[in-house]
C-alpha cells in the first residue's frame, strides 16, 4: 500500500485536502472550531470543535457534497505571510489556532493558505487549485481527545484520501478494502485466535484455546524439524541480568527499545529483547574442542520490546512476542556448509507452508571494503565469508542481489524479502553472520592444533517471530488455513440432534487423532452449516438417515457446495493424506 | 531431614557445641579472633577470623580432635551476668564481640557462658556439660565476608552439628550423604539438564539441550493429557498492567514476593507470579451460557516470583519457573463432578509416573464455621461445597484427614501430601475452590433461569511447577529416569570404529523414532560404556562382528551388567512398549 506521507507529491495534495475538507465543515457548521488537519501515512484527517456535536454518517455524506462542490468551483489556493501579531489578529476568535500561535516565537514569520472564503494557518505547500483535489474519499470518523489528552475535552476527527486521478483513489480503496478483509486482527477474532485486554496491558497478545492450538501445531513443527537437523533446543529465561546486555553490547545501543530496568536487591535485572547473549553463556558453559563444532542452539524463545502503545498491532507487532531463533557456532571453515544447511531448511519449511521460497527477492549485504571504519577489519575472514556465501547462492540457484555497504558493521547477511498479500515487502527469513559476539562473550574453542579460537556465529531466523508469522497466514490465506494447520479441522453436525447424536458422537470418537468439534446445540441445520464456513473449518461432516444407515460420513470442503459420501476409514485415510502432505 | 534450630533440645546443644568448637579454635590458634556463631537448620557454624589463615582439611581434623578431647574432659558450662561496662571490658581483646555489645542497650543485662578456660558472649541457653555435646561431625567450612557484606573482610566459617547418640549422628550423616547424592543441582549437572550463571542472573535457571527434551517430553503428555480431558490450553503473557493485580487483590497481599514494577508510559507493569488473572480475563472475553460450563482454561505458565538470592535452588525454587496451571469455571453444581474429574486426572497422571498418589496423605482443609470474620460468608455454598469435596473422596475411597480452619478464605481446599526421598512432606497437587476472584472480576454467566451469575473458580495444579517437578523427579530416581523421559534413550558404541561405525549408523537410522545418540568418538570401548552408565543412558547398544554379521543389536540396560542380543524389529517393539507403557 502506498505511503501518503512518504510520497512528495501525495503529501501536497492529501493536505490540500484537509483543507478543503476544513472549509466545506466551515460552511456547514458556523460554530466549528479547527485544531489541526495533518498528513498521515494513510491520507489525512482534520480534528474539529463542533460545540459538543457528534458526528454521524449523513453529516460525512453532506460535507464530502459540499467538498465536491467546492473542488468543482476550483478556486485558487494562496499563500500569505503574516507578523505573530497580525496572526493572533487574523484567528482571535479561534483559540486553538491562538494556543499554535502562541507557542511561534515572535520573530519567525508565519504563513497562511487561503481558498475562496477560507484561510488557514498553515506552513503549506499546497497545491495550487482545489480543482487538483477532486479525486478523494473521506473514510472514518472518531472522537479524538484535545492534544491526546483524556482530560482534555474531546474533538471530531475526519479522515480522508486523496489522489491524482480517479483510478489511482479506486485502486487504493480496492486495496484498502482487501487489507481490511485481510487484517490478521478482523480474522483473529472471528476465529477466536488471540484476544487483546487493556487490564492486561496494551501490545500483549493473549492466545485463545484455537490460536493456541494453532501457535503449538507451528512450535512443534519446527521444533522437530530443526532436531533432525540437528539443533539443540534449549529453554532460557525471559529476562537477565544487565550485565548480560552491557557485556553484549546491546545495552548501549538498544536501550530505548528494551523494557525498562527492575532493580533487585543490588543487581539490576531487565526483560530481554533477543536471546543472542543467553546462548552465547550456553556455549561459553564449557570449553568445546573443535571436534564438537558446529553447534547450532535453538529456541523458541520469548522476547519483550518496547513499543508505543499506538505503533502495536494485534499480533503482528506486540510488546512481547516469541522467536524461533537459533545461533550456530562454528569454525570458519564451516561457514559455507551451515549457510548451506540453514538456506536449504528455510526453502524446506517455507515448502509446508505452501510457498516457494526460491520465487523472492534473496538480498545479500555485504561490506564496502573501502569503508575501513564502519567494519570489523579483518579482510580475510570478510573475503571468504562473503564468497562463501556468494558460491551457495549459486550452487542452490537461486536469483540474489548484492547490496554492498548493507553488511553490519560484524558480519555480512541474507535477507529474503516476502511480499505479502497486503502491504510491503517484509525480510522474513534471514541469515547474519557474526565475527563480533562471540568475541564479547570471550568464546573459545580447541582448535585442531590445540590452540584456542574464537567461533564464528550465525544468528539466523526461519519464520521470525511465531507471532508475527502467523499474523502473516492469516492475511494470507484470510484465515482458511490449510488442514494440518486448522486448530479445528473437522466440523460434524447431525442432521437432527434426536435421531442421529449417537451416530455422530460415534464418529467423533473413531477420529480422535484429529481435532474433531461436535456441533450438538440446538440450532438449525442450515445455522450450523453456515457458522461452519464462517469459522472456516476444512470439512464439516453433516450425518443424518443416509450416512447412519449405510455407516457413512458425509463431508462439505470450506467454500465448497458439493457433498461428498465415503467410508469412514477411506475419510480418515484422505485426512491423514492431507496432513501428512500439509496442503 | 531433622530441623536443628526448629527442635528446641537439638538446638540447644548444637549452640554448646559451636561453643565448644570456638574453644577448641582458641587453644590451637592462638591470634583467632570469634564473631558469632548461630545455630542453623543443619546445626551449627562459627565464623572466626584466624589472622589470614586459611583452613584445610587438616585443620578440620585437628580441631575435630581437640573438640574430642575437651568433651571428654567434659567441663561445666555455667552462666555469669555482666554490666555492659564489664562486658567491655571483658572482651576488649576482641573487637567483634565488643562491636556487638556496643549495640547493646546500656541497661540491658549481658550473659556469658563459660567452660575451663574459655567464655563466650552468648544469651543462651546451654546444656549442663561439655560431655553432652561428645556425637558431633565437623562438616565442611568456608570463606564468609563480615556481616555478610563483600566489602569486609573474609572470615573462616567452620559448620558442624551434634546429636545426643552416636546413632542419631550417624542417620544423619547417612541422610545428608543421601541427600548430597540426590540433590538435583548434582544430577542436574551430571546429566547436562540444566546450569546457572551469575551474568544471565540469580536463580534464573537455563535449561540446556538434555533438560529442555525431558522438559517438553512432560509439558506435551501434560499438555495433551489435558486437552483430551476437556481442558482448553492458552497461551497468555509473562506480564500485566499492575490494575490487573489490583483488581484480583494480589498487589495488596502478595506484593513483596512480586518483582519490580516497570514503568511503560503512562502505566505500570509487573512479571507475574501467577496466572489467574489472566485466566479471569479470558473468561470475562465474551458472556457465556450456563450450556457452555464447565470452561477448563489450561496453560502452562511462565511466572517469576522475587526470592532472596540466598533462598534460590537450583530448579527447586527459583525467580522463573513454568506452572502447569488450570482454572475451571463452573456452576455450583459442577463443583462435584468437576472435583471428581481433577481427582482421576491427578490420579491418572502420577500413575504414569510410577507414583501411586492415592497412598499420599490427602489433606482436605475446610473453614472453621465459628469463625464468622475470616471466611467470606455463604453458608449454603460453604456447606455444600465441602459436602461435595467430601463426598467424593468418600466415592473414591482415599484416605484424607480434615484440617478445619485451615481454607483459604475464599473457598475450600485439598491438598495432596508427598514425601520425597529427601527432605520434608510437600504438597505439590492441589484443588482449591474460590467462591471469590470470580467476583472480584465481575464474571458472569446465563443461568438457566435467563439470570446473571457468577461462576465458581477451581485453581488446580497437577505436577505443580515443571521445574520443580524435574527437580523432585531427579531426586527421586537418582537421574535414572524412566525411558520414556529419559533425553537419551538409547546410545549406540561401536566395538571398533573402523569395523563397526558404518552398521551403528545404518542402525541409528533405523531407530530414529527415539532419542539415540551415537558414540563414535575415539575412545575405549569400556570408557565409552562407563561414560554411558553415569549419563544414566536407559540402554547402551554395543556393536561388533556379531551383531554386524548376524544383524542383531546388542543391549545392556542401565545398571545391569547382562548383556541381551536380539533382532532390530523385536529390540524396536520391546523399547515401544516400554516407552508406551511409561514404565
Amino acid at each position: 500500500m502506498i505511503n501518503i506521507k512518504e510520497d512528495k507529491r501525495l503529501n501536497t495534495l492529501n493536505h490540500s485536502c484537509a483543507h478543503l475538507l476544513a472549509q466545506a465543515v466551515m460552511h456547514l457548521y458556523k460554530d466549528a472550531k479547527l485544531w489541526v488537519g495533518p498528513v498521515i501515512d494513510e491520507g489525512f484527517y482534520y480534528d474539529i470543535d463542533l460545540n459538543g456535536k457528534t458526528l454521524t454518517e449523513d453529516d460525512l455524506n453532506k460535507i464530502s457534497k459540499e467538498m465536491k462542490k467546492l473542488a468543482k468551483d476550483g478556486k485558487r489556493i494562496y499563500r500569505e505571510e503574516l507578523t505573530k501579531k497580525e496572526a493572533l489578529e487574523k484567528f482571535k476568535d479561534n483559540p486553538y489556532k491562538v494556543d499554535i500561535i502562541e507557542k511561534i516565537s515572535d520573530d519567525e514569520i508565519i504563513s497562511c493558505y487561503s481558498q475562496g472564503d477560507f484561510t488557514d494557518l498553515c506552513r503549506g505547500p499546497h497545491v495550487d487549485s482545489l480543482k487538483e483535489c477532486k479525486n478523494f474519499k473521506l473514510l472514518k470518523f472518531s472522537g479524538s481527545y484535545y492534544k491526546g489528552d483524556s482530560k482534555n475535552k474531546v474533538l471530531q476527527r475526519i479522515y480522508g484520501v486523496c489522489f491524482d486521478s480517479k483510478e489511482a483513489l479506486e485502486n487504493h480503496l480496492k486495496e484498502l478494502e482487501e487489507a481490511k478483509e485481510r487484517d490478521h486482527r478482523k480474522i483473529g477474532k472471528e476465529l477466536g485466535i488471540f484476544m487483546m485486554n487493556d487490564l492486561v496491558g496494551k501490545g500483549l497478545p493473549i492466545w485463545l484455546p484455537d490460536g493456541y492450538t494453532l501457535w503449538r501445531t507451528i512450535q512443534n513443527y519446527i521444533t522437530d524439524k530443526e532436531i533432525t537437523h540437528g539443533y539443540k533446543h534449549v529453554h532460557t529465561p525471559d529476562l537477565g541480568n544487565v550485565n548480560l546486555y552491557k557485556t553484549s553490547g546491546h545495552f548501549d545501543h538498544y536501550q530505548e527499545d528494551m523494557f525498562p530496568i527492575m532493580d533487585l536487591d543490588n543487581e539490576q535485572y531487565v526483560l530481554r529483547p533477543m536471546n543472542c547473549p543467553h546462548h552465547m553463556v550456553i556455549f561459553g558453559n564449557k570449553l568445546h574442542s573443535y571436534k564438537d563444532l558446529p553447534i547450532r542452539i535453538a529456541e523458541i524463545a520469548n522476547d519483550f520490546r518496547y513499543e508505543a502503545a499506538g505503533a502495536v498491532k494485534g499480533i503482528e507487532r506486540a510488546r512481547c512476542f516469541t522467536q524461533n531463533d537459533s545461533h550456530i557456532f562454528c569454525t570458519k571453515d564451516q561457514i559455507k556448509s551451515e549457510f548451506k544447511g540453514v538456506l536449504n531448511l528455510i526453502i524446506e519449511v517455507y515448502k509446508d507452508f505452501n510457498i516457494d521460497i526460491t520465487k523472492n527477492k534473496f538480498r545479500l549485504s555485504l561490506r564496502d571494503e573501502e569503508d575501513k571504519v564502519k567494519y570489523f577489519q579483518d579482510d580475510e575472514m570478510w573475503n571468504s565469508a562473503e564468497s562463501a556465501l556468494r558460491e551457495v547462492l549459486d550452487e542452490l540457484k537461486v536469483d540474489y542481489f548484492e547490496a554492498k555497504g548493507e553488511a553490519a558493521f560484524y558480519g555480512p547477511k541474507l535477507d529474503i524479502l516476502i511480499k505479502p498479500a497486503v502491504g510491503n515487502e517484509v525480510a522474513i527469513p534471514t541469515i547474519q553472520l557474526d565475527f563480533l559476539l562471540p568475541r564479547k562473550f570471550d568464546l573459545k574453542y580447541i582448535n585442531d592444533k590445540g590452540e584456542k579460537e574464537t567461533p564464528i556465529v550465525i544468528h539466523r531466523a526461519i519464520l521470525g517471530s511465531l507471532d508475527r508469522f502467523i499474523a502473516f497466514l492469516l492475511e494470507e490465506t484470510k484465515g482458511a488455513l490449510p488442514l494440518w494447520l486448522s486448530p479445528n479441522q473437522i466440523n460434524i453436525i447431525p442432521v437432527n440432534n434426536e435421531y442421529h447424536l449417537d451416530y455422530c458422537k460415534n464418529i467423533l470418537e473413531k477420529l480422535d487423532e484429529f481435532r474433531v468439534k461436535l456441533d450438538s446445540r440446538d440450532e438449525k441445520l442450515s445455522y450450523k452449516m453456515r457458522e461452519s464456513q464462517i469459522k472456516k473449518i476444512p470439512y464439516t461432516l453433516v450425518l443424518g438417515d443416509k450416512e447412519k444407515e449405510e455407516g457413512l460420513v458425509s463431508y462439505r470442503k470450506y467454500s465448497s457446495k458439493e457433498t461428498v459420501s465415503l467410508k469412514l476409514k477411506d475419510f480418515i485415510k484422505m485426512i491423514k493424506k492431507e496432513i501428512e502432505e500439509k496442503r
